[in-house]
């Protein structure tokens, strides 16, 4: 078995670029959404962070948030679980799979994750954050089956 | 000098691919491990995570338990090293290498990172982990030689 | 519209490569220079680290000091942008963009993030560290915006 490289390798790569990439974009909104929270709480980790520059105001806002800490948390999920979708992904795009099980694979990850963004902010009640985490976890073994499946070669 | 996108390529992007698709799942383990240690400890980070609903529980086991920490730690390492290894590797690939060293580079990478975890998680004494850590490092460093020898075109 | 296998994606892939695996190595050095601190502070997470095999030496360098943590946030930080950079920068390279206009976002985005670990290191007074986040993070939305152009495929 070797990488097919026809017409059904281009069109799957163009819809994973697509997906990948709006995923990878929501996962940058989370550094956003962090320093939102930072400065609403008002709890840096950086001195030079904090506007104010009065002595006590430096030592009172160095310190963690609840809320802060959360939004990181769920940043630091992402890194955990996107990355490896998107790298085990470019790979199963390249074994040249169907194209609907391609969109379906994508399409359930990416609605996974931002089901658990919202789980994770809000917090929903458990075990909805649970769930959607091992969702995109299994679609990321899907994919990883189907890689080593074509190219097993130890 | 350019890309060679010759049978060369495409059996080395297959075993690059099975490497890859390996430790990327190696390194998901990780998740689950610190959730089974997570529950073990009774030290949790979120609240809706604590399945006992009186108040004083909840309370108790929201902290830190060092080998919740530990198994962390790993992960993180695991992102720190394994991550650049997966893309650097990948541009390696595709410089059309010899199929043995690429292979070798492959092989020395998933044992290091493998001995690297046993030694983290267990832990083994120093300097073990440093070891393990150093030689995946190296084999990630010794690949983007290559890509750069090849490719230098600042 | 469809991926471009043209001489433009191999010349522009090279330089990508090229720069890619530099940002990559920075963001690797920031392990060694984390692990110096470590031991410049006697700052450490582990107790297998510590040299010292005294009992109370242990106890009292398991803790953690503001120049290791800071180390530790801006390698944070460059896994939660140079990776974005990587991975939607590869798929940004086999759009077959202009060689040059591809050469400026990978540039740009290099120099800012090497400024961003110097702002970060020193520290600089903000808003240094601010604004050269800020334009790694527009290069990779820039980035973004073409491969999403040029795939829209959802």
């Amino acid at each position: 078995m070797t990488f097919d490289h026809s017409m059904n390798v281009s069109e799957v790569f163009l819809v994973f670029a697509t997906y990948t990439t709006l995923i990878i974009l929501k996962m940058m909104m989370m550094s956003f959404i962090t320093a939102f929270f930072r400065g609403l709480r008002g709890a840096f980790e950086n001195p030079e962070d904090i506007a104010d520059t009065r002595r006590e105001e430096k030592f009172r806002q160095m310190r963690s948030h609840p809320d802060v800490e959360r939004m990181r948390r769920c940043h630091q999920n992402d890194l955990e679980n996107i990355i490896p979708f998107v790298l085990i992904g470019l790979m199963y795009s390249l074994t040249a799979p169907d194209l609907e099980s391609a969109e379906i694979h994508f399409r359930i990850f990416m609605v996974a994750r931002i089901c658990h963004t919202v789980a994770y902010v809000c917090p929903l009640p458990q075990p909805s954050r649970v769930l959607t985490w091992l969702v995109g976890v299994l679609v990321t073994f899907s994919m990883a089956y189907r890689v080593l499946k074509m190219t097993f070669h130890l």
